[in-house]
């Protein structure tokens, strides 16, 4: 059994494939974990039996109990954070409105604070990626995986909305006359900038007569070609690949405009998996922010001091997929924070 | 001379043409007041000497100046909130920079609360108007002027940004090909939807072959015709000028869509001069909003209840053009009111 001094705390990353639970101590250091794969068809009790289990047998070298902030877990959403319940989750059939906060901190006897698994990951770079150095209280995250997720950080709180739909802005459309989105809307930012839209883009790319003859391959012979064989030909300097990207990071330079001009935040996070081709996208999107925002272009120290040479920060995540899990940790003690800092003066 | 039990708050409303300056009661009952005309071009030291005298011959009625809570004054944006200095003002020039609440503070011997013009009517809205029966602490008030202003109120604390841009919604652009506009972006909201917005709809609607002869008649031959003269026609049944507003509200519930679909707002005040005409604009106003968001299409109450019947609500605005004045005269109070929840715990 190891002592410890610090608090410690745990997150819990609930993902359509896989379930990952580890202990962190004060300082953020994972001192141990475990990862087993979601059993979405047996149910949500069952999974939740599995949580407990993990939880339990992390904790057993530990003789600290006594001392645990509680337990944090990142679902995928959309959730109803009052209640602590899930909403209707595509990848989760039969899990509709299942209670997971109170399931969970019944099967383990310990607090649980749940959230959606993109604020969960916004949180984690707020507080030890790409924000860490900033020290700023207000960014939002924008994850380009599969979807578009993202999360927003508002005055050093999660922001939720109304129903805990703050934040939707893969969905928040950026083309009247876009095409249909699988939610029922037109041009949804997530049709440009996730997976699937650089898929589509580099479709539509390589139909154009002028493509090159290497990107026409990969996208009529390679069955199953990802982001990844696009990036790596883009990489390669093949120009059709790189304009693929190129449009990509136009769209989402657009994206982000709209939403510097509403929120004027310093800090804009890009995290998922698109994001690590940075450099293929990150020029058009600069130009784009720039093309698209005032308030970006009046932040840019080149402009007339009379306006603060504060200008909006928009950085690659650095924490990776691990990020969920951090920010599921960190979530207990954030919470307490909050409520130390909203509590009456007697 | 009036003894007044109560506390008093002064507001101020600077504009460019006239600057109005009233006493309230704390009901925010308007106890006196007095108009004149804003001498910009004798330089904003004359104008804060304008605002002291008024100040001071409206606070002789009163025998209770230890009991004022402060003055609040609703500015022409952009502002440096920190600082309390004006920004680049295109109406006032040669005002730029001017530190408005130190002078006026030094001019009157009163704390002086220095608030957006947009900001404060968000928040006569949201304490006196359209926000009063919702009871919601969050919300977003788009003013449809001359230009397209907007306030947003996040958590009960006005939304400012980094540098006091945020809530620039007008400048956000909802068409990436649109026509340039002043502000150097390209299809901001304030094209389509403004005063100007809609008459330049208005002129595209009587170039085309199908317009009325009325409306043809409106814009090639009434010079300097206005936007109730567009809802006079519309109002009279003219389906070319009905068109316009359909078509003003179409734009704007796109890009009140996506504002909806970033922050999940529970409210959207509509307010400015074409208000008036909601029954033209809203119903292809909610129609887009409807289309282009999916967390406005969760929030209604036809859908499955997991998530709840909570829904946003869009609203014209009640106050009128006194909204100013009464925002910037609840500008002390609610000020006060915020540092006393952000007080640290003994």
């Amino acid at each position: 059994m190891t002592s410890v001094q610090s608090k410690l705390s745990i997150g819990i990353d609930l993902g359509g494939t896989s379930l990952r639970v580890g202990v962190f101590d004060s300082e953020m250091k994972e001192l141990d974990s475990c990862s087993l794969s979601t059993r979405v068809m047996d149910g949500p009790d069952a999974v939740v039996a599995d949580m407990a289990e993990c939880v339990r047998s992390l904790l057993n070298n530990f003789a600290t109990s006594e001392r645990l902030t509680g337990i944090g877990i990142g679902s995928p959403g959309p959730l109803n954070l009052e209640l602590g319940t899930l909403g209707i989750l595509p990848n989760f059939p039969g899990w509709d409105g299942y209670p997971l906060r109170d399931c969970l901190s019944r099967a383990t006897g310990i607090p649980v604070y749940l959230e959606s698994d993109a604020n969960a990951a916004a949180v984690a770079e707020w507080k030890l990626g790409a924000g860490r150095r900033a020290q700023v209280d207000s960014l939002a995250m924008i994850t380009l995986g599969t979807g578009v997720g993202s999360g927003l950080i508002l005055d050093g709180c999660i922001w939720h909305g109304m129903v805990g739909m703050g934040g939707e802005v893969g969905h928040a459309s950026i083309d009247r006359d876009g095409p249909p989105c699988p939610c029922g809307s037109r041009g949804c930012l997530e049709l440009y900038t996730s997976a699937k839209g650089l898929l589509r883009l580099a479709r539509a790319q390589s139909s154009n007569s002028e493509s090159s003859q290497k990107l026409k391959e990969l996208v009529e012979h390679k069955e199953g070609f990802t982001p990844l064989d696009v990036a790596e030909l883009a990489n390669s300097g093949d120009i059709s690949a790189m304009c693929c990207f190129s449009k990509l990071g136009d769209y989402l330079g657009f994206g982000i405009a709209g939403l510097i001009s509403t929120l004027d935040l310093p800090l804009i996070i890009i995290g998922g998996g698109l994001a690590g081709a940075w450099n293929l996208f990150s020029p058009s999107m600069f130009e784009a922010i720039r093309k698209y925002s005032i308030v970006y272009r009046l932040g840019e120290p080149t402009q007339r001091e009379v306006i603060e040479a504060n200008k909006t920060f928009i950085r690659p995540a650095e924490l990776g997929s691990p990020a969920g899990l951090l920010g599921a940790a960190l979530l207990p003690s954030l919470s307490m924070e909050l409520a130390q800092e909203a509590m009456p003066i007697a």
